[in-house]
């Protein structure tokens, strides 16, 4: 273990959980894995489906935080661009070379605004978010500042009750108004229905998503009257892409969880009845755990908490062991069942979180696995970018 | 704020939330502010209380992960030395300057203990606790290879139920193995009730404590009898502290929410009934964050969510306001019920964290303000440090 720490001027366990070519027993716990088989095919296979079915496909980078898994995302599957949450998050993809930006959201605080109108500097095309009209002039005042240009989605309120405008009138005025705006371009709609994607049901989805697509139409439909056809109409997640490919409204799609998939995703059913995560999505991502305590009978203890596993969708589930569970957190520990004593100490587990994107946030590294050898250590690129 | 980039070789908002000197009202959110007034008198309040009662007070760095709190709490406030949970944690504090450090957990993985083992040679006096045989002889060996002395609590359970022994006879066997091993030295035991500090009655706590004091007292008499007097009795945190402190048997404590406060210790109780925050300890600590869209009636949308606050001990609560009211977190936003749309954009409020530890884990700095000015920004020194 000292030879590998020298080899890589820095030390695993300190700064970093692994280094490429080491055996998988060895990566030091407890930290993020993953299956690159298994991430290739989820990507391979969504870039497939959405060639198949004439859609774009803009993957969801507050998901991942990585610009590596982006770039594969882009190579593998057709990726046409990122989009992410916040200005710090598409600074780090412009860093990283993504040459296309969506960040899903309003932007209203002054210097981000700055922030933000200056990246297109970077050579990367930014597109922004609006849903509310006194957000153009200031969009439009920093993009001149820079002499740069920023591309506007207007975004609508499909049922997540957050942001977004509410009829099509107000997203006319808002294009119309992004249209009119120095330094500014309207390139379409932002039609994102979050609150549905983790509903269980089929039939409970498609019937939310009916909705958005109505009002998305709709919007569509107002808006080429007003003679502002939209270039893109975006949406759809890995609970929901389905119903957008076969709606004749929208051209893009946001899915991100699908390359990794969760616990929490993959209870959610498709048409048939199946969960996601038996044939639709493989688990490709994983909390690496090991036993550090035998101290109860019955009961093992694991090294990863919640500081490395987020529990707002529910707890973590040990992968491809049915005699053993993970039944209780707390920040630094993990609480398993094992009602046969048959867990070792420092024996690893595979945890498939139960919410992906906020898992991966608390994390600096990916270790990606192949084979039994840690083939890629790549940073969380915008780990903790939430500003 | 351009000159303010340029003055600090950094860019506030990129790498950054804050600078020194910058007014409050310029801070970048979401983002962790520290009130530097309050958290001063917490930390005096607590060292005086300590030195009242006769403990000593090892300060818990789980919490703030930061080496400059710790330091505060050693100048300030008395504290002996800091206790952490990983052997990487331990690593920061020692490269910090901290000279007496506690890793309150065990250590398996050989990789760790290796690591664990060479940390003495910083110079700092290293600690860690001890619940199984097997251990002993792992630590032993380590250290002798390195050629440091690891000092060893014996951990006992008590009603924690997770770590640690059960019984004052295994605590024995364990502490006469440790004080035979070569390059170990037995040190005392490590007490802590853990399951009890967020009850909300004070009876309730102290029934469980006094279980827990009880255990702590039966092994203390039973090492004493097998001639290994324990130098260190250990335990206690914010929700306990007083009992341990009145135990006579118990003789360092290991609070560390005091400091900071959140939203879940808050509502516990003390042994008058009122609430903690109001009185015993002041919230020092409060998420910042901005409000970014008022796109439907009653309600705005921030940009805090569960990427910058841990959801686990409940919602965060927007402190020093009865108007409006945080009732819905996602990935990054966070909803806020404003009936009378008092709310405008851009508008700061300062939540308090429902639980302090896993929030000061999601984010690289502590703004520190006083009198509405930047005074300080500190480093999250061990964030994500968990392996």
């Amino acid at each position: 273990m000292n030879a590998t720490t020298e080899l890589t001027g820095c030390e695993v366990g300190y700064d970093i959980p692994a280094v490429p070519g080491m055996d998988e027993a060895d990566i030091q716990t407890p930290c993020l894995m993953l299956d690159l088989d298994a991430l290739e095919r989820n990507i391979r296979k969504m870039g497939e489906y959405a060639r198949a079915h004439g859609m774009r496909h803009r993957s969801h980078g507050k998901m991942h935080k990585s610009v590596d898994v982006q770039k594969l995302q882009e190579s593998l599957g057709g990726a046409v661009g990122v989009c992410c949450q916040k200005v710090s998050e598409a600074e780090v993809f412009a860093r990283g070379g993504i040459a296309d930006i969506l960040v899903s959201n309003q932007v209203r605080d002054p210097l981000k605004i700055d922030r933000l109108a200056r990246l297109p500097r970077s050579g990367s095309r930014i597109t922004v978010c609006v849903d509310d009209l006194a957000n153009v002039a200031e969009l439009s005042v920093a993009a001149q500042r820079h002499g740069t240009t920023l591309d506007c989605l207007v975004e609508i309120d499909c049922g997540a009750r957050r942001c977004g405008v509410a009829t099509p009138e107000e997203a006319v005025a808002i294009a119309r108004a992004i249209e009119a705006a120095p330094s500014l371009a309207f390139a379409g709609i932002q039609a994102y229905q979050g609150a549905m994607q983790h509903l269980e049901s089929y039939a409970d989805r498609k019937s939310r998503l009916d909705d958005a697509i109505a009002l998305a139409k709709a919007t569509v439909e107002a808006l080429r009257a007003a003679g502002l056809a939209p270039a893109i109409v975006s949406g759809g997640g890995t609970g929901s892409y389905p119903f957008e490919s076969g709606s004749g409204v929208y051209n893009e799609l946001q899915c991100g969880s699908y390359a990794f998939m969760d616990a929490d995703y993959g209870r959610i059913r498709d048409r048939d009845g199946h969960r996601i995560d038996q044939g639709e999505w493989e688990n490709a991502l994983f909390v690496l755990t090991s036993v550090m305590s035998r101290a109860r009978p019955g009961q093992a203890v694991c090294d990863a908490g919640l500081k490395v596993l987020s529990l707002d969708s529910g707890l973590p589930v040990v992968h491809g062991r049915d005699d053993v569970s993970y039944v209780n957190a707390s920040d630094e520990h993990g609480v398993i069942e094992d009602r046969h004593g048959v867990l070792r100490i420092n024996e690893k587990l595979k945890l498939v979180p139960g919410h992906c994107d906020p898992t991966c946030n608390l994390h600096d590294w990916y270790v990606g696995v192949r084979n039994g050898k840690v083939e890629a250590v790549w940073p969380v690129s915008a780990r903790g970018k939430s500003y």
